[in-house]
């Protein structure tokens, strides 16, 4: 049978685009010979809803527009994705479902059986848990199908306790024991850097263990969703691979799937993973939220560099404009750096120099300074009107603010809230300050876009006479080695001792992680590249003593 | 059997602290001649605790705290809530359990089983659910011991859909099968004034349905925990009860309880309750994070003026002081009615005018403003700049500003993002205007504390001439009917407008609703006093289109 699998960016709540986008690619299915096509996890509704599930409107919408897409499958079959009306009166409201829809009806329901619970997602919040098996069968092929998190039973347990499952039940495993010829997964499954290899290999290994065909349709999109669809055959090799990070359609037979040459694994660049993430991520947040124009403070810094590098990638240069917004801490060399990068970009750029509003602040604040020596506070106050500044820019041409700030940053808490933090979307606060600069070498890569004095000099914020982060933070190698074992990995302060990092810097640095979830509370929505990304997938209590 | 009930107010991860307290109860409880105390649910980590139960190092220092603590139950027995590790190799991490401790031993491990997953609550996301029963036994008595969502099973289901019960299994059901002399509930429910009655209506109706007298024990402290343990006969009638908003101790005799007179149901004043929430909330938010001193910015207004109320009964008049920072703007009687409140509550207050600084951020700007009228852009800056000058006095001597923004505010934001929006706590953000309005008036019952002319002018921004804030927004009686309907009772647009509400508005207010989601997302941590909050127990997509 000729399977059409539909790799698509699908927008949360947005039914008249998701549905119009379904339906064509059901018509270029039926006009390519397929008999099946396959959309992804909640395709209809888009992934994650959260809290709209709540909204019976929301449920009713997606209900209505099942019906719809089910008179399209007239000659071809389809599977999608869409939350199904619990009939029981007892439990959740809802299933997490897919919909087989052949001869212009629904023909059948299945229903997602592990339901994951765990850093960005929620799923027991809404849906009752699937318990009964059985097959779709479709022209005499017989396929088990299943949901995402159904196939991670045998998942490798990313916590700090010694546990060999986090489920109890094996979909899969009940669903062999119907005997399927076909083994299908949909998925909204999202890109994190620190696992590029699992999910292909649980897959692979699905296939292998029960001796099936898998397909396994994912989508594209922010939070980042990947792509990254896959064929396996019975012998748990790929024979076939959809696009990452774009949408993409592909369609496969399921009965030579066994003669098909298989796909190597492509050597993994993490960097450009990254990059290719980060430049969908700003690309559809902002197509999501109906904004065309970005802009940002440019300092002359990595941080900044980067940032911007990646907003022209992602909107183009003439939808980006930047504010420079030197201080009288500020060095020549960190202006000329950020015009160079403009110039190199050809973004627009003005320079507003905020030290008489600076100045202004100090003189309004001195009858209640009397006595005091110029502090943190200070330096606070330069990030606040530079932030103001740029929301200013925000608020007068309807753009959005990118926050610069890297998760090394994030994790000390080393920025200003309502100063640098501002930002209706943070680029770089799941990247590291090392990946940042990885980063800047990979852009740079073709040629010198990024001035390369940004890229060597020592990291400072300007804010002072010769500050540099390095007077009040650790090395960023080691910064970021902690950072990563106590936020990523879980490890307690003895674990990452006995690594071999000095007690006291480990120490320090943990009490900064703990002492500034405050300002991550109120930070800008984070693009998630790693498994551990502060923002929802992260909730730490605020009144906790650590 | 005489049994001791400590309400107490627990500090999340101060291992330390809640050790010492839980066992100084102990030996209280030994020195009255109980021989059972009762901790509420999780009392020895506090609650939530959110996902530092994903933290190795948190749940062993539970564990050994528990160790500790059954050290002193020598002659008195104890029922403590703590984590537990999950002795099974599949599942969840952990349990959320009661340790009974008697005989200086962990005697006992009951184990949740109902989950809350809803709201405020993650419990799945850290739990294995139980799903076998029996009973606590102490000194011939048979006690049905059960945590507190356990009791809920049978709740009114607070949803769009149409549906029975939210669980499948029912606790006390099962548990009453083996024929309990007492059952008692160990808690963390929060307050909401929207559901005053429904918990005692619960405990009551288990009692008398299982014809078992019931100990219900719930705690104190931020989030808002009300407390309100209770004691209820074997036929459904309160016989004893615990303070609100209040750490409590009592102690009941299991055997009389049949003889004792039943307490009445008192008369609730729901204004009242919220005061005495948001005072408790603003204490506890400052003890529990090492703070003593609050400002913010008092603009004659009636949220200023609530919240400067709330700050100094809740930190002392000395720990709060305040800047009035009128612009050219501000109305006299502004100024007067700011000066008169500060006065009336002896609160220091300075005047720092912001015009100066407004005038210079307009002139850095002018060269990229020239063409553009002055619009909101101009409106946020002064906004901006008050932000800025409190953020200001905060980091440079070490206070918390506090969020004086309502509910209705932040629901149709209005409000600006990194100006009036700052804040370290937001006090009144689940607070709607019109409840606002009757928190004054409960504040000067017995004299004029708010200055009679902040609490009847019309409501404005002042932050152009003339500004009111019905010329952008409808009515607050009717806007807040209308919010109340939308977010707390989850309500579609059709379900309003047929309610009686003019269309038109109704679909305003909801857009404005959906569209500030993203200034939500950064908003200060707020205290919650009704059934749904902005926050974590609310979690909107913001890339969705509603």
């Amino acid at each position: 049978m000729k399977i059409a699998i539909a790799q698509l960016n699908y927008h949360i709540g947005n039914y008249e685009a998701n549905t119009a986008k379904i339906i064509s690619h059901i018509k270029q299915a039926e006009q390519d010979g397929a008999e099946l096509v396959v959309f992804s996890e909640l395709a209809l509704c888009g992934y994650p809803p959260y809290d709209l599930l709540e909204r019976k409107e929301f449920v009713q919408h997606a209900l209505k527009a099942v019906e719809l897409i089910a008179q399209s499958c007239t000659t071809v079959a389809a599977i999608v994705g869409c939350p199904e009306l619990n009939p029981e009166p007892q439990g959740k409201n809802l299933y997490n479902s897919a919909y087989f829809l052949a001869k212009g009806q629904i023909k059948q329901v299945v229903r997602k059986t592990l339901l994951p619970n765990y850093d960005v997602f929620d799923e027991y919040r809404y849906f009752q848990p699937n318990t009964t098996f059985s097959l779709v069968e479709w022209k005499g092929l017989k396929i088990a199908l299943t949901i995402c998190e159904d196939i991670w039973d045998d998942q490798p347990v990313a916590n700090a306790f010694s546990r060999d499952r986090l489920y109890t039940l094996s979909p899969m495993q009940e669903l062999a024991k119907l005997e399927p010829h076909l083994a299908i997964n949909i998925a909204a499954s999202p890109f994190s850097y620190t696992q590029v290899d699992i999910r292909r290999n649980i897959v692979c290994n699905k296939a292998k263990s029960f001796n099936v065909p898998f397909i396994y349709v994912n989508q594209v999109g922010e939070l980042v969703f990947d792509g990254n669809s896959m064929v396996v055959n019975a012998n748990g090799a790929m024979v076939a691979k959809a696009k990452c990070f774009e949408e993409d359609y592909l369609i496969v037979d399921s009965e030579t799937l066994t003669m098909s040459p298989v796909i190597e694994a492509e050597p993994t660049d993490t960097i450009a993973l990254i990059y290719k993430a980060l430049v969908l991520g700003v690309r559809d947040y902002f197509q999501k939220t109906g904004f065309k124009q970005a802009t940002l403070g440019l300092s002359g810094g990595i941080d900044s560099a980067v940032t911007l590098v990646l907003a022209v990638d992602a909107l183009g240069k003439d939808n980006v404009r930047v504010l420079l917004l030197p201080s009288q801490y500020s060095s020549d060399h960190s202006i000329n750096d950020a015009v160079a990068l403009a110039d190199n970009l050809g973004v627009r750029y003005d320079i507003v120099p905020i030290e008489p509003i600076f100045s202004q602040f100090n003189e309004a604040l001195s009858p209640l300074f009397v006595g005091k020596e110029a502090n943190l506070t200070e330096e606070n106050i330069q990030a606040r009107v530079r932030g103001t500044l740029l929301m200013a820019l925000s608020n007068k041409f309807g753009n959005i603010v990118l926050n610069t700030s890297n998760k090394s940053e994030a994790a000390v808490g080393y920025g200003t809230l309502y100063g640098d933090m501002n930002g209706g979307l943070s680029v770089l606060g799941d990247v590291y300050k090392m990946d940042v600069f990885r980063l800047a070498h990979y852009m740079n890569r073709k040629s010198e876009i990024i001035p390369n004095n940004t890229i060597v000099k020592p990291p400072s914020a300007e804010l002072r006479p010769d500050q540099k982060d390095s007077d009040s933070l650790p090395e960023y190698e080691v910064l970021d080695a902690i950072l990563f074992k106590y936020i990523n990995q879980n490890q307690s302060p003895q674990e990452i001792i006995a690594a071999g990092f000095e007690e006291a810097t480990v120490l320090k640095t943990i009490r900064l992680v703990n002492m500034n979830e405050y300002k991550r509370f109120q930070t800008a929505p984070t693009l998630r590249v790693s498994s551990k990304a502060f923002g929802m997938g992260r909730r730490i209590p605020l009144v906790a003593q650590l």
